[in-house]
């Protein structure tokens, strides 16, 4: 269907309905099912591709593992001017965070700034997904979140207590596009250690690390070791309060508590994340701040550069790039994708992408 | 006076008179010089000297050129439930900081999580001394603002128009002392650089880099090149976010505007600040989240270790361990420093330490 070389692209549509129709046939309801689809559709775009369609084999196997909740009732559990507290029943990450998002924005708009926690999620995608709406909003996003497996321990330990809890912040500008920033408090994020062991690649040192201290660059031998923090014991501290903040401040799993998702089909997560929307308004008058967005980002886009060095890079610029293309051009996908997604069809008795 | 080889030490209670003495000396108020050489000597007691009575000589400095407004009018000139900004009227940090922070308190009090951002301000010393305030009254602090002097390039850039922006974020823990992360978003702050230059020792190689993009590790020659963010392009774009959200948002230096009050002493710097109290209670009973914390502290610090390691150490456990040993016995005043202060008394003419 795919030549390996090429890969096939499919309209964004396309790739909705056919996570829809997965979703549907598992017993999430209709509307429910085009949501999580459109934000799984939109990782893909954006080009987070990890954490995107490439899930979704992943998720039906927990549904079906009865893991995750397919009819939950996300709700707000506690509430004051400037924070709430939901509980997302168990749901499907995207649906939990998409309300959890909506109810930091609407609250921001007449509290100024909300922070929103959230307990019993799920794995909801990129960190940036849900940074981007308040942004859209004329607001800055901030997101935590506490990660779905550990693959980190205490700087100087080997017992893997903290996953690479990610933050994302959104930033809206005026004429230029919005700052996205969205990084794992690990050198490397996991997905990148699964794609160098599919294309048979070593990881640069630095990446992880062996139970005796050794650089580990066999990405085959992954699970002997683990990954390292960026800017070592500060990485870790920021895992750390970053897993505080979004897991056991809200009552969700953090630390030994923490469940792989990926090695396990049955058992709930209690993913915790926290989004906080930041009204500018607020703060000063929309347009003035946007003008001083994009006075930071020329400046910083028009700097000397090293030698070597044929552009300065905001954050967010390669999504963004991405989006432009995809939306244009279609998504590809690559073979081993398509592959996985034709066996998932057939499994499940829908149609095909 | 001092032996070099066995630093002096004077009580905080000392030091702190002494500090409070200098202000009063130069115009400001004899509350508000307390006030301020409480949270100097608090931030020489908890270890991190580069931020404390050291500081004092340049800010006398700046006092005497007019950089500073010994009588500010610090203030709330815009707020809603869960935010305010704070205009610090270019008051000493300080005092325009422990202003923000407990209006933070006050309005987490009732709105769950109040954010406070402060234009206006100027260096207040370490991060971890207003992440901490809230961490007393059961609220976590986070604390985020605009550095005083660029250090750091775009990633890949050579224009100095970033500073090592430190993030600050202290956890109430139930017998555990609290988890009190205090980092700059540079490998190195620059206050290292000036230490290791006054010892006469080499940087190691990852701390700063030359115009060619070459390591740097002669300190001597720091002003030839710049420091590196942590995680390479990760550091710059956290260092970025944070100042949006210390500097850009409240009106307050960011880029190119900042002021490098190293080198300028007549210059106000309209330094940012962004304080965040996020009260534990509105999320879960304060017992039950403290005693979380101790379980996950005590997880980490049980974890077996690297090989070579002796102990696992949470963020904030060398600052605990310096407060109680410099309560006890004296803070430890490097001869240097001493020669400074005498000279400093000399010429303001007030009595000595």
């Amino acid at each position: 269907m795919a030549d390996t070389a090429t890969p096939l692209r499919v309209t964004a549509r396309k790739l909705e309905d056919f996570t829809a129709r997965a979703f549907q046939k598992v017993g999430i309801p209709s509307a429910d099912s085009k949501s999580i689809a459109e934000l799984m559709v939109r990782a893909d775009v954006q080009g987070s591709e990890g954490h995107g369609v490439f899930r979704l084999p992943q998720y039906i196997r927990r549904i079906q593992g009865g893991a995750v909740n397919i009819r939950p009732n996300i709700r707000v559990v506690r509430e004051a001017a400037g924070m709430a507290l939901v509980d997302g029943d168990n749901g499907m990450g995207h649906l939990v965070m998409r309300f959890a998002t909506d109810k930091a924005i609407e609250k921001a708009r007449t509290a100024g700034v909300a922070w929103v926690g959230v307990k019993w999620s799920n794995h909801a995608g990129p960190a940036s997904l849900y940074a981007s709406m308040p942004a859209e909003c004329d607001m800055i996003g901030l997101y935590l979140a506490v990660g779905n497996a550990n693959h980190l321990p205490a700087w100087g330990g080997l017992d893997m207590l903290l996953s690479t809890n990610p933050i994302a912040v959104a930033v809206p500008a005026a004429e230029e596009p919005a700052i996205v920033l969205d990084m794992a408090t690990t050198v490397a994020a996991y997905g990148k250690v699964k794609t160098k062991a599919q294309r048979g690649e070593a990881m640069p040192e630095g990446w992880m690390m062996d139970r005796h201290g050794r650089p580990l660059t066999d990405p085959q031998r992954a699970n002997e070791g683990f990954l390292l923090p960026i800017g070592g014991y500060k990485g870790y501290g920021l895992a750390l309060v970053f897993g505080l903040l979004a897991g056991t401040l809200n009552g969700a799993a953090m630390g030994k508590d923490v469940v792989d998702f990926n090695a396990d089909d049955t058992t709930p997560t209690n993913t915790g994340h926290a989004i906080v929307a930041i009204n500018v308004e607020a703060f000063q008058p929309v347009a003035e701040f946007k003008k001083s967005v994009d006075v930071l980002v020329r400046d910083l886009r028009g700097s000397q550069r090293l030698p070597g060095v044929d552009r300065i890079r905001l954050p967010g610029e390669g999504s963004h790039a991405a989006r432009a293309d995809r939306l244009q051009h279609g998504i590809p996908l690559p073979a081993p994708l398509v592959a996985s997604l034709l066996q998932l069809a057939a499994e499940l008795k829908i149609a095909p992408l």
